[in-house]
């Protein structure tokens, strides 16, 4: 980015910051371990521009680093039809220090481990920027627009490569101590299950996930040679999802286990927690008419009833947009 | 209680509310399945007075709410002495509806079932009433006078016959949607494991709490038919700590077991709420030295590293005046 733009936009910052807030819009970053998505994001939600790419690979954070003011220039440019830009917030697949602006371990992008993100973004184009979690931020993309809306007490969970998620009380993201609350998907529901990439085994992580329908489709296949799966080598997650909508025994029993330790997962944080709602989304979700039965049956067996009463356990509606609003809610807050 | 004292008591109390309320007591009761103990407790958290009765059986809530009257007038004598008491407050072994003053469930004492304590006390002695499940109860009283003094983000687990717990957030206790939050003891740990009372099965309540030690104990005989201790035929949660604080293999094996139990619950909680204390109180947490090195060490594998580094365990400090002090800390609020 030029000199003369940079000084213009920080100018017009500092002039917003005075003025009227319906008019700020924020520039907001989505960076998955696939694909980092970039979109200006108005004061009621609307995405008035996006951009994708890939995320990069590489050694250090700086070709990410690179990407990001790339995706933000793309922006930038569409701004002048716009509006101003007034913060630059971030959703990364790792634990963060939102308030310093740091992450701190991201699995599936070891390149940023302890980078200070916001340090350099804030210098590159003088505008204030905030990081969050990439499922805080769903969470709160989901209770701003989406499924949770006007409620108090909920509980996204995202079924992805992982499990990720978001807990929101009285209208907040619950952050802990650190910064790394949420991370349900590092619930045990196996003592001595599936060795995790956390370090832990049995996390529910490994039986319902994407990546964990692959690796039960693929066990099973040994006990369901009648399967027109079973004979598919390396199945994807889209393929167990068509043969089980198809009827396929094998990958029914992938999705009732994968239902079953989800149940006993949100089980046990609705008798810890006592949410009204639980949201559930990310790409795994799509397998809902599969494994839900079990997810429900686990949930109705195992937590309490006045709890259970209460919580509405319900899918996501924004879909991948819910990181890049999130992170842009955060921004206007 | 005569007419005069009651009238005598209110007529004190809506005094006492505008006057400056440092010379405020409340009376405070902690109803427990085996013991009903009744206390006069100072602004500043000190007991000036206490008594103790058996909980009283029977088919309805009659026959408690007649202990409960009755230590309350123990403790009304006793004020003539003290001063005025502002409030009756009461930590129940339920979950409750805190605002209403409604039991709603009580496992252990189920005459109680959707009783409302607070009406039936507040028309016996005209003096406000607040109800508190035991567990959120004592994680107050550990968090104004105990180990998480200061502490703003705690868990509290409390090891007895059963399992309980209290999540305080933000120097305030966690009730969720309908005041149920916090029953950590229903956390699975083993998906197939023993049933519960609660309708579930494996949860934490059955592998760590005393009735758990014993019956683990005893499964565990026929493995260690060298012990002494499997020669008991029916071992106290005392006598297997007994027997392990001597050596003997078998009630090790069974607070290793506790232990490891334990340990995975708490690290799922760890990385679910990035807790900086966890206080571990309840009789049976006097087994500590026996079930800590198996509870820190599935911690230590399991949980997120910066949770962890962060998340002091710790014993409670307050005993059995816990529940009493957090029932009249919530008074005092």
């Amino acid at each position: 980015m030029r000199k003369v733009s940079r000084r213009k936009i920080r100018l017009s910052f500092r002039f917003l910051s005075t003025v009227k807030m319906s008019g700020k819009i924020v520039l907001s970053a989505d960076l998955g371990g696939t694909n980092l998505r970039t979109a200006i994001v108005s004061q009621d939600g609307e995405i008035l521009y996006r951009t994708q790419r890939e995320t990069p690979r590489g050694a250090d954070a700086s070709a990410i680093v690179a990407a990001l003011i790339e995706a933000a220039n793309d922006c930038f440019r569409a701004v002048k039809i716009g509006g101003e830009i007034a913060a630059f917030a971030a959703a990364v697949p790792a634990t963060v220090n939102a308030d310093a602006g740091i992450v701190l371990k991201a699995p599936n992008l070891p390149q940023l481990d302890d980078f200070n993100i916001c340090a350099t973004l804030e210098k590159k184009f003088g505008l204030p920027c905030l990081l969050e979690n990439d499922a805080n931020a769903a969470a709160i993309g989901e209770n701003w627009l989406g499924a949770s809306r006007t409620i108090g007490n909920s509980i996204f969970v995202t079924l992805g490569t992982g499990v990720g998620g978001g807990i929101i009380l009285g209208g907040k993201i619950l952050r802990g101590a650190d910064g790394t609350a949420g991370e349900i998907g590092h619930l045990a529901v196996e003592p001595f299950g599936a060795p995790c990439g956390c370090g832990s085994r049995g996390c529910v992580e490994q039986y319902a996930s994407a990546s964990a329908l692959v690796r039960m489709a693929r066990e099973l296949g040994a006990q369901f040679t009648e399967s027109d799966l079973s004979k598919i080598e390396n199945p994807t997650a889209l393929e167990i999802y068509q043969s089980g909508a198809a009827g396929d025994a094998l990958a029914r029993e992938a999705f009732r286990r994968q239902g079953f330790y989800l149940g006993i997962a949100l089980a046990g944080l609705i008798n810890a927690l006592n949410p009204e709602m639980i949201v559930i989304g990310g790409g795994a979700a799509d397998g809902w008419d599969l494994f839900a039965p079990a997810m429900l049956g686990e949930i109705n067996k195992r937590a309490y009833r006045a709890a259970v009463e209460r919580a509405k356990i319900v899918r996501a509606r924004l879909g991948d947009d819910a990181g890049i609003l999130g992170a842009a809610r955060l921004a206007f807050d």
